[in-house]
């Protein structure tokens, strides 16, 4: 089967509805999802969006929440507006590859995004970051060492440097073979896309 | 019924495939739709996006083609790149309010859009107006005559302030009651929220 690539920035708020739909939805067509966390802000800023592509338009960013609640309930997926936006997704993105890398980023991702969408604890925090991994049996000072090495920080960058190459300008991302799509509004189509590949 | 009011700029690319797809899923629905033709540059301006939500973005754009081709195959509207991008959109905006205060709005719409997507005529261009005009049994001169009195000038400058009103930033957009939904990705969302008052 052709995998689907999701590209995902802990920060993003369009993320949290693909992470809560993408198993589920991914596994009913039979597509095998690699899952590729990544650090999103550098390519905001080379693109020239310094603050993202919401916060400086004030309609815009209003209408993202609202937005945001109605999808979540035609999905079924639970929703608070978190009080910080954006969080700092650092720390998350370093943990997710380290789970990335030992197979485990789904499950940390859907926790981690659940925390910060439903407790309010905000995603790159301590508080998220331990909850998540413990509810998970890891250990979380281990985990966050892990996280903080040179040898991560440094995939970490590589990962961002692949999300360019792949010409990734935000989050969530899809990528089947060299097929792009982009928004929680592309992953079905990403999802049929790779099954019928 | 409850309408849904169709907000359309005629230089946005995704309204094309809103414009192809309104009429049958509406009907389909039994929603009535009530056309609502503006400009949008200057809200554009005013919210700090100058050059749009595209131009100033390579790798945003680019993908912006990609996924019109996509989607329209995946709907089954005919596609063709046009040549220039962004059109100027302003004499088809004012073309469409004087069909909209007689009632035609929605088949010139579909014809001057339809025009430009496959048959490269620049959408506000005197070619394309007059070709979608002349298809519609409307004397080209005596409608454009009308579209650029002062009256329909200042007609369009007021749609433009109920846009602002009602917080568009973008198009194309749709307005059930108070709730507003954004892009061709909540066209089918407005349709069943318009159809379920």
């Amino acid at each position: 089967m052709t995998p689907l690539h999701f590209w995902l920035e802990f920060g993003s708020t369009y993320s949290y509805l693909s992470v809560a739909r993408i198993g589920a939805l991914a596994a009913r067509h039979g597509v095998p999802v690699v899952w590729q966390p990544f650090y999103l802000m550098p390519l905001f800023i080379e693109q020239g969006m310094h603050q993202g592509p919401f916060l400086p338009y004030p309609n815009k960013i209003n209408y993202m929440w609202r937005d945001l609640e109605r999808r979540a309930a035609r999905h079924g997926i639970a929703y608070r507006k978190p009080s910080t936006y954006p969080p700092n997704s650092l720390p998350a993105a370093r943990v997710a590859l380290v789970a990335a890398h030992e197979g485990w980023c789904q499950a940390f991702a859907e926790k981690a995004f659940a925390l910060h969408w439903t407790e309010d604890r905000a995603i790159g925090s301590d508080d998220n970051l331990d909850t998540a991994l413990r509810s998970l049996g890891k250990d979380p000072a281990a985990v966050r060492a892990q996280a903080q090495s040179p040898q991560n920080k440094d995939a970490l960058k590589a990962q961002t440097d692949r999300a360019r190459a792949l010409r990734i300008f935000g989050s969530p991302s899809f990528v089947v073979d060299d097929e792009l799509f982009w928004g929680d509004d592309r992953l079905d189509d990403a999802v049929e896309w790779a099954a019928a590949r």
